[in-house]
């Protein structure tokens, strides 16, 4: 195993060398030298392998068939990774990577190439040790996730028949601790919006009009304050209706979730965790929808004190959406009510920038159940199950267009430092990474073949 | 009379060709020509004049002498201009005055040196008929009023003797129209704030913290909107305790004052006047206390939808403040009150940058009235009497220090265009001016000398 390893970490860093940075020109060759690394190393597994193109960057995406018996895993992941700046505070070169106590430096270890990785690295060990696959195997490893994963919805639609799989894995979040695993099943979706009022046509003095017209900054800011009362609690009628219902067991997971003020405080240095006391903060992010202003500006910024009436304000604003709130219906709650809060006398522009469905995967599965028993095996305890605040799109895609879900097992620490100066993985992780999906493989074995009726 | 018109005019057009611009030590040597021109001026007159050093641009002081018996005047005025920016918008050249149409076009016409010169006019042709003035004459031309009169207060203070009068004129202002004269007897003080919240050490992402931490943009717009109600009427305790009453003649002067809505919309795009529909925009301007935001920002400001959740957020909020609100007391209690509405876990950074005090001039007095029958016979209507909505900071000074009211008589139109490019003076105004000033004069050879007891 030891000598495997090392096999694994030098096969990564090699592929950890290409500065694949999507969306930017610049590093367009490195991104495509990147794909084809993939490629050629899992065509030397025995995969039959394609270079897709979307509209932005090419998709890998791989095959070993083995049976219509079996079941078909769909893994997903990718190989762009972020942008490495600011460069001057990487203590290593973000694509030289380095092994230091344990752990590994470059930029895109942990987001995503080490985590997809550890599929390439069991699926390596497996077919040391056997003939086959206990099931077909597919792999959608994208280039574009950084960018939105623009392009990649658009390919899933064109592709059902050629990506139909019984479930998909995706490796591209963490764990708590090396000994404790986490499993997501459930993402938020998103409606953002950039919203202008204007209540003049120029700005005006307010030594001249002050008190008679309306001030932009204050009407907007007035608007804002009636998007949610003071526990953070969103104002817009019809926007919790179809806010599932947690069950029992949820609660009490969300209850007992492992992420506390000192927690929150040390990470982003809150001083309160926001709204309702008697909901957790895991509850708050993971299920419930959450809105804010992600940026406010209007008049006059410089230094001194200029007396001008903004005659316009803008904000951009989102909401955090959670099964079963449908992003269409509730961007229609939305922008009725901004409507109706807008004064008499005021003209309101509404910018929808960007819509994602929320998701929740089913955990009583038999593919989940495995996951769920492999990840207690190799890290000698029960996972927990994160709702996460997050949204990824493509997950949304993956259930909407090819109807299955996906089983979030991440390999990441809360402290990789993803998209930051000095991301890196642990060797610890990468390790029971491979050791997680070799068990999960062995589980699937056990699970009886797919009823060839249903073919 | 028209011969005399004609030398006004081309002394007054000797003085515009100064670009007596202040604040910009690249017009420096104008600003001190354009104070010698004025000072070579009274002197021919028979002023006797200094030029007096103060922390910014120097005040042209001059002073005529009669008798102690006599009532002494100080005239108020400023020799300083705006910058002529945009210059490219100017049909003629900003210094190189034209008279086209009835209109003198350069940079400071109205503002403030064509009214300035309708006195320096005046007392010439006074000074042509008669040996002497009806008063004592005393000038007070400063050169940094477009910079705030930066250096004035201190001036004023320590020149109490020297600068001693029984009332002060200023014509800095406008008349409604050439038959509609128009004196100011009150102006609004300010307080000014920058009030900057901080909820996070840095920013967050909402896919992580969305619901779970307080979002600084969202908090401060609560904040701003807790300032005011949705009639803009300002929710700060006691902030209306020490508003004076208006007398019922006033109430009917600011009800029956010409400024609609149809000319507020002309004038800056407002589609509706603000607040309370009974209460008119002449009393919201000028007998109430309003707030406005004059900036606002926070967060993300760019192009698209990023997603985080702002660390901190700022506002530049001020109050214009009426007679007899105590700019020091206000002050405390918008500070007091924004520590009030600051929500627990929420850092709060208050920075005051400027107060002023209000003024209120008293029209009982001889020399108002006086100042009143002079607009009447020269214009033909009795003045309007407006309460202004704006700061000029000499005149509290001048209140406070010198112990006497200003009668602020303007002589300027509302379509002046100051501060703006092709700023212009009517020729009609200007002439009218001179006029009034005459008679002024005149009606104060009618009031009864000094009680020599009061020496």
């Amino acid at each position: 195993m030891k000598k495997n390893l090392q096999t694994h970490l030098d096969q990564l860093i090699l592929w950890l060398r290409y500065a694949s940075v999507s969306g930017d020109p610049e590093y367009d060759s490195e991104l495509r030298a990147a794909a084809d690394w993939l490629i050629k190393r899992l065509e030397k597994l025995g995969f039959k392998v394609e270079l897709d193109e979307t509209e932005v960057s090419p998709v890998v995406f791989a095959e070993y068939y083995v049976s219509k018996d079996l079941p078909t895993v769909l893994v997903y992941g990718h190989y762009d990774v972020q942008p490495a700046d600011p460069i001057k505070e990487w203590k290593s070169k973000p694509f030289e990577p380095v092994i230091k106590n344990g752990k590994i430096f470059a930029r895109g270890v942990a987001d995503d190439k080490g985590q997809v990785y550890t599929w390439i690295a069991a699926f390596d060990e497996w077919l040391q040790k056997h003939k086959s696959f206990p099931c077909n195997v597919k792999m959608m490893i994208e280039g574009a996730e950084e960018q939105g994963s623009e392009g990649v919805a658009k390919y899933i639609k064109d592709n059902t028949q050629k990506l139909a799989a019984d479930f998909c894995v995706i490796s591209d979040s963490h764990s708590l601790s090396p000994t404790q695993p986490m499993i997501s099943y459930g993402l938020r979706g998103l409606v953002y919006f950039e919203v202008t009022v204007k209540t003049l046509s120029q700005d005006a003095h307010s030594g001249i009009y002050g008190g008679a017209v309306l001030n932009a900054a204050t009407v907007l800011s007035q608007m804002i304050a009636k998007l949610q009362d003071d526990k953070g609690r969103i104002l817009i009628p019809g926007i919790y209706d179809s806010v599932r219902e947690l069950t029992t067991k949820e609660e009490q997971e969300l209850k007992n979730f492992p992420w506390s003020l000192s927690q929150i405080k040390s990470e982003v240095g809150a001083e309160v965790v926001a709204g309702d006391k008697q909901i957790s903060a895991a509850e708050k992010v993971g299920a419930l929808p959450s809105l804010d202003v992600h940026g406010i500006w209007g008049g006059f910024q410089g230094e001194g004190g200029k007396t001008i009436i903004p005659a316009q304000a803008s904000a951009k604003i989102s909401l955090r959406l959670v099964p079963d709130q449908d992003p269409q219906k509730i961007s229609k709650l939305v922008t009725q009510y901004l409507k109706t809060i807008t004064p008499t006398g005021v003209t309101l522009k509404i910018k929808e920038l960007h819509q994602a469905e929320p998701v929740l995967v089913d955990r009583g599965t038999k593919y989940f159940k495995a996951a769920e028993k492999a990840m207690e095996q190799v890290f000698g305890n029960k996972p927990v199950y994160e709702l996460s605040g997050g949204t990824i799109g493509v997950v949304a895609d993956i259930k909407n267009t090819l109807g299955i879900d996906s089983i979030m097992m991440g390999y990441g620490l809360p402290d990789d430092g993803l998209h930051a100066p000095n991301e890196k993985m642990d060797v610890e992780m990468f390790e029971k990474g491979i050791q997680t999906n070799l068990a999960f493989l062995k589980l699937l074995e056990e699970i009886p073949h797919k009823n060839l009726k249903s073919h």
